[in-house]
């Protein structure tokens, strides 16, 4: 059994220390945190555990295997840079880093050292992306053709990144996941709306190798809470709402296509066929992601969601970034990874 | 009683002459229609009425006040010139032109012979839009921050124009009439996936000069139908879901502001207060329309969905359109409108 | 071609008239109507039909193979008697009649005239109710447990009947349609709260002799509108949604069976399995029953909605009442169908 | 700060417990149950508090003031009965008893000993019925005509007690709670599908003094779970939709009047006005019944659902027992009561 040390008891550490101790396959040996009333209340939860408000003790500490970051995103790259540097197997929440050269510096570090890096890309392990994952990889959508997410809500702007790199994240580590085409430009706009705060609406627009375009749009500054992915495939097409409690995924075996009428006309023509709602597994997201860094951790395998997805998640959101500094000018992706 | 007469009796013009006749306030004079089929629908539902196959001749007619134009958009700027040089008053469905020189020019003509040029925008007089309209012009909402509209369905593949200018010219309009700030630059992208046929999915950014953003989300090729808008402002925001057969409109009385909480912190806080959802007229927008038309033929005033605001959602398709052939690249409308 | 005459022309009877007309199977003959204003607007929609105030003559009219009756529920009897005698097929309105004697006397004269009896029990013939009726009897449902409806909504109040027999009437066809059970007793609870006017609330439960259960909360006084329709089988569950505009019919997979735990524990097993919603026709029910009517006055077949079952739902509309009147008390259908 | 004995650490003890921890208001003194698990479980979660199999010992413990007990049902009775003649305040999980001369007894025998009995009827204390209650009694929704509750879902068959003592026991406390009339008569229908266990579907319908009525539709086999409540005023009406995440309770302003049109007509009049959600309070509805809990011992106040409401709901999950038996038949409640 691998033993773990949380870095980070604020908003997610405990989460991420409550899923290692629920799932039988890892124990927290340790967990760190600056502040002293969140590693009091870290100690009553875990009573097993040694606390301690040195983050780097625990990193050097040998009897952990692996660390778990749930700090400020500005602390993701140091952090886990001295736990590869330690030999730790190292699981970092999202956004792996706010710099795409810190990121690609993990990559390699962890490469050269055989650790596992792992991004906490959390959505990447919900029963309804899995089974979305499944069905595009059974090819029952046909080929993908777009992705549309809205993912709005209010509140919990954050201090130190915008909506962007708050929300957005998730959908650029899922379309990662499923999509099999790499993305080629993206094009974003922002506007803030607090004055003094980061930016808080913004839309974005990717363009993928093989004709795929996804849209995600994301405000911390909305009414309501909406939770919508649309995704279009030449067979079938699929709507998943987050906000429902049951019936998140509904797959609708719809499309259009072009039917040649006579030498100068043309129709499109509709499949308006049956909709079908998976039923889907009730096993929690975080748990299903623990097993699977323990795995790999235990194998030596590439987790599902590994450095290099993490990396291009932060390439897309320094792009994005870049993009909506120029009102929507589209940046090539191409070239930036032509670059690295 | 002005005489009007409808020039095509396709999909829209039996609309238009139904609301004619039903208005009690015009009568239909003339139909005109190539068509031999769509004439005698047009003469069992309107017997009082006098069919000809002659666009022309009934636009020469003296027996006709004003033409009510619902034919392929192509044909907009010939058949409007011509009434207006006839001297009628001229109704003319959306989008008024597909250019922008030629949207200019009937402008300028309605001014220089004193005819009336509105544009069927029916979105525009929909108790939906009338109810949000008259809150924003009270200052119910504040400041208004931003205007972001899902409009997407399966099916009515245009063969003439792309989704851009059968779906995202109603908001255009619907924008144009609540905003009161001007558009600076547009960033659109668009994609095709039913080959052989029009772009089917876009989205468009819009930058306003008063900080404002309009974010538009259109589909042809999606599994359900959604006509969901948000509306946020600095006191209130709304959501106006036109698939929803009652409470189309709700109001919430929530928001975010900054909070300063020290020298060097500050906390974003959040007003979560109720919701109304106003009870809306019944009034069929067409008859509103109608009546409009009217009243502005009778007493000379200018429509709410005059040939000015026709131009400027035509120049905004235009910007879209120029935006998209560049991959989301901004289209500054600011230059654009200077350069008129 | 039948050649058929409308009996009233004032809120359904245009329906069935303009339901006629686009079947193609079968003309407005006639129309009457002793109001001058509802003949006027027939004449403007049917200008092939003769127009009459006497009911009496268009029975007698040698050229009128069937009448379809649409009139005040106390009149139902008397005209579609006089139809019988004149050798008339019929179609009436639901509730066939008010009186249970009167429905038997219709169903036997019908019977002895070789004419065609059928109720216009229009929800059997939507597309909701055909798939719903398709699964039962294809055994997908398993045995049929309960069918239980909430059909309430603010208005419509009528001025001769109460709400059971103005809406709980829709519920006793369908039901009666559906199930392969007859029903043994009926325990009805009514409410009335504008003064002067009929029940305007009722609560209604039907036990059947095969131990299903039907339940029908009715209501004209209800906030919003809701026509909700859950049916439990052993095997499948359905939600009939008919406020939707699309997957009206969504089919779970679910229920729930007992597992032997231990010679003195039992516990319930649950089976949660996915959900269907079937594409359903887009063919207006009111067409797909006039072409029921005409196929059954051709070649003598039983309607769906024959007399017999209409003469049902009037057993168990009396029954419903009787029970009302005794606040709940159950009454037997059983004996009231031996007496019959 | 009173002291708190824990009745039962199975399914609601625990929420208990946790309740009056984080109240700050009374502390944990003990808790008891026969399973060691449970206890184990318990010591985790409330180190400071003493375990023991024995509840006498708990209940006769002199630090204890109080005692919470949430055991099965049927254990209720000697368990409050043992509390109270230990001079005990006593919070007991609903249905306060399996019999109506029981809680009788209980309701006495606190008022003999001047000790609080009070039964945990949970959504009294919700923020939903908070709320409406308040605008019931500030005359908001005028008179109240009707409460029209579903509360339906698959699962969770109780072994020991049928669908009606499980889930219209919340409503039969939530009416007796908003409304200021008392019942009369009730007639129940009951079914049960799964053999072996108890009934699973049934309706109820309670008529009361002052002419409103009580709707209850309760189900644990139906494919989706639905909890919601319309609640009719001669003023305003109410929609409470319990599964919604925000926006649970509606008011409309919406209702229906007889408006004299002559001597021998008359029609209905609509009034068909706006809807308000009020925001509600985010407060958990057991902190505020624990606050109450110990507000009444503390003040020897009486709770606002006090023994006397707790009887009043044994008395009708009696009377609706009875009626199921007869397949409906009204039961009286005012000879019970006389009778009593």
């Amino acid at each position: 059994m691998i033993s773990v040390g949380i870095a980070g008891y604020g908003y997610w550490g405990p989460n991420l220390a409550r899923a290692v101790a629920e799932s039988g396959l890892a124990k927290v040996e340790m967990i760190a945190d600056m502040a002293p009333a969140a590693l009091e209340r870290a100690a009553r939860r875990h009573p097993a555990a040694r606390m301690t408000a040195d983050i780097g003790e625990m990193i050097r500490d040998p009897k952990v295997d692996a660390i778990m970051i749930a700090t400020p995103v500005h602390t993701h790259f140091p952090l886990a840079r001295e736990a590869l540097f330690a030999g730790k197997h190292v699981l970092v929440e999202k956004p792996m880093t706010d710099d795409v050269g810190q990121a690609r510096f993990l990559v390699e570090e962890a490469a050269r050292r055989g650790r596992v890096l792992m991004v906490d890309h959390t959505f990447v392990y919900t029963p309804a992306v899995r089974a979305i994952s499944s069905m595009i990889a059974a090819g029952e959508l046909g080929e993908v053709f777009y992705y549309d997410s809205t993912r709005v809500n209010l509140g919990l702007f954050q201090r130190d990144v915008n909506v962007i790199w708050d929300l957005a994240v998730h959908d650029f580590a899922i379309v990662d996941h499923l999509l099999d085409q790499r993305p080629v430009a993206i094009s974003a706009s922002a506007a803030r709306f607090v004055p003094g705060s980061p930016e808080n609406m913004a839309q974005l627009t990717v363009h993928y190798d093989g004709g795929a375009m996804a849209h995600l749009n994301v405000n911390w500054l909305a009414p309501v809470k909406i939770r919508q992915t649309l995704i279009g495939g030449s067979q079938k097409m699929v709507v998943w709402d987050d906000m429902q409690t049951s019936e998140k995924v509904k797959v609708y075996d719809r499309g259009a296509s072009l039917s040649e009428a006579g030498p100068y006309e043309h129709m499109v023509s509709y499949r308006l066929g049956d909709m079908h709602a998976p039923a889907l597994s009730t096993k929690e997201a975080l748990l299903t992601e623990v097993e699977e860094f323990v795995r790999c951790v235990e194998t030596g395998a590439a987790p599902l969601t590994d450095g290099h997805g993490g990396l291009r998640v932060v390439e897309m959101l320094a792009a994005a970034s870049r993009s909506c500094a120029l009102r929507g000018h589209p940046v090539d992706l191409t070239t930036l990874k032509v670059a690295s």
